[in-house]
């Protein structure tokens, strides 16, 4: 066969996921929620499929569900999109993400992404045709804008961006934005960003979303999901918002990727979206899971890093183990019995700073349970 | 936009669904039923929901269906398939179709497809790089095998099979099947085959699938899906079969499209499996429908052409207009009232063989509907 991804094995959270499961370790490796979805959620989906939706919606989504998307973008972040041609109902972020970057790279192309960048991002360039070009945060996880322009080329035709970023837990400011305008427009980028994460953002810090920059937004596909806002990671229903021009592209391969998306969750989530209380509460819910994780771990020799949003809390570990990431996530999840991710996976080059990341999307029992056996176990 | 795909319009499916809405015509262009599901499916899904089934699934598959599907293609088809190494669950068959192409294929290499061939081939195939080949039916709708012959050439490395034949309703046989498999290790061919209607085949005849002839299976992705099975296209809920290293390249490739599938609708479905009376009962279904819809349309001039398969009929209107097929299909909708999808939109190079398709997944009262449409206005 000819390997498509000869470098790609399987992703670390299938890994990590099963290593977990073998020794019956806490699973704070792979992001999702130990806890259930509202039942009010899960009510309109059995509403939707007695109400007979369960055929072929319009291949760009239920128009309903791209009304309440484009309503609920305009009004938080002060955009201007148009249900009808901006957006696009995806499987999941992941396939809005290979699918916005197939329509606006190929062949020749190279695509700066932000390392430590999440794991579909390079392979999803490659199958685009085009060239990943990592370039490294600073130490402490904020963009490095410098190195970011000395890695632009003739080349360079899109940058994806991921805020609030996983793995490391950061967002972007208002400062990263504008100077990502500056540098789009200087050389003509697209934006592919990863915005799943937008309604986990603490202490009262905004979401910086290229939807709240007009300049940005047009050349801009925001990639979001439902799955991590409404706890049903397992869903696999998202969107993408991008101008005319852009969805037209992304919709001539969408239809032929999925062409559409689960008919009766559309429904469910267009009727739901009608109250913005549950997205609305997110930040708080998860801030509060936060610092108690935070708390239960500041006994242990574990450096808590910054956690501005997502649900990911990343530590370094070197005051414990001079393991390196991939082995010390190994051993955290057969000895001492809590599964993490090792941020060194997300680098071309191997970087190795000794940093895991935990997800606490999780019951405050797990989230005890975690901590006691790594107060314990180092 | 550096255009993808750039001959590309938008899916004559969505095309005629939507100028069906516009003229309040009866529908039988787009194949979709416009009757329910089994409301004990859609209770399946509300268990699975209540159960917790609704975060990520294994990135193959929930393990319960993969073993559902797994024996049920053993025990239809002797097939030998293992659920951990063999099946994966997609996003519907388009999903699992472009996902083989570009687990197979690449820059240079030629495809063949058999025309009229269902519309996301050709930019499935180009997507992945390669070229698709077109190689056309012959008047009857039966594989021409000296043609596919001819078209073979040192760069042909795949061919994608659809059988039952959508849209002209042949089935392929056991002699096809067998031509195939020479063919198919002369020239070390990969075999796509598409058998999303597997359960909707006519007058006794048997699925003539991939799966019965072990040396095809060794090489062939096999495709299907739950939505044309179960009445419930807008799911986007099938598989893909096939061995161990195919489906090891399936999947680097799969991870990163979608990652998995919708998990609630996976554990009902592995629980509905478990009754064969659905699937099993189909072909009794639709042959009813089929033989109700030609015996309603046997007092028109369209000439019904054999419908050994699928819930299409395809008609030839030669005795009633000399409008090429897309401009035939338009009227019919617009001024008759009876939505079709004109067959010529199939071929890489023109063909206009004045035949038209009529989907008949419809209830009686349908049917009998667009039939005395058909009958005043033709
Ligand atoms: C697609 S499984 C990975 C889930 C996730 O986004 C993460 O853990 O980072
Ligand atoms: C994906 S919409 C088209 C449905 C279908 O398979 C058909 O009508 O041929």
């Amino acid at each position: 066969l000819p390997a498509k991804l000869p470098n790609t094995g399987t992703t670390i959270f299938t890994v990590m996921s099963a290593l977990a499961a073998d020794h019956g370790a806490v699973n704070l490796g792979q992001g999702f929620p130990d806890f259930g979805a509202d039942p009010a959620l899960l009510q309109r989906v059995t509403d939707a499929m007695a109400a007979g939706h369960n055929q072929y919606p319009p291949m760009a989504g239920v128009p309903a569900l791209r009304e309440a998307i484009a309503a609920k973008l305009n009004g938080v972040y002060g955009a201007a999109y148009d249900a009808g041609t901006d957006i696009t109902v995806t499987a999941g972020g992941t396939q809005g993400l290979i699918t916005a970057l197939q329509a606006c790279v190929g062949a020749g192309d190279e695509v700066i992404i932000l390392e430590p960048a999440y794991d579909s991002y390079d392979p999803a360039i490659r199958l685009a045709g085009a060239v990943p070009v990592g370039v490294p945060m600073t130490l402490d996880y904020r963009i490095d804008w410098a190195a970011v322009r000395a890695a632009i080329t003739p080349r360079t035709r899109a940058l994806v961006l991921n805020t609030p970023h996983n793995p490391s837990g950061r967002v972007a400011t208002r400062d990263d934005l504008l100077t990502l305008e500056r540098l789009a427009e200087e050389h003509d980028l697209f934006i592919v960003s990863d915005e799943v994460y937008e309604h986990m953002v603490f202490d009262g810090q905004p979401h910086e979303s290229v939807a709240r920059y007009p300049r940005l937004r047009a050349r801009s596909f925001l990639v979001s999901s439902f799955g991590k806002t409404f706890h049903v990671t397992g869903w696999k229903v998202g969107f993408v918002a991008a101008p005319p021009a852009l969805t037209a592209a992304f919709r001539r391969l969408h239809q032929y990727t999925v062409f559409t998306v689960h008919t009766p969750t559309q429904h469910a989530l267009a009727a739901y979206l009608a109250d913005p209380a549950p997205w609305q509460g997110l930040s708080r819910f998860y801030q509060a899971k936060r610092d108690a994780f935070r708390a239960a771990l500041a006994g242990t020799l574990l450096k808590l890093l910054p956690c501005e949003g997502t649900y990911f809390q990343t530590v370094d570990y070197s005051a414990v183990s001079a393991l390196n990431e991939l082995d010390f996530a190994r051993w955290l999840t057969a000895d001492v019995g809590v599964a993490a991710i090792p941020l060194s996976v997300f680098y071309q080059q191997p970087q190795e700073r000794r940093h895991v990341r935990f997800c606490f999307a999780k019951r405050d029992e797990t989230l005890a349970l975690a901590a006691s056996r790594l107060q314990a176990g180092l």
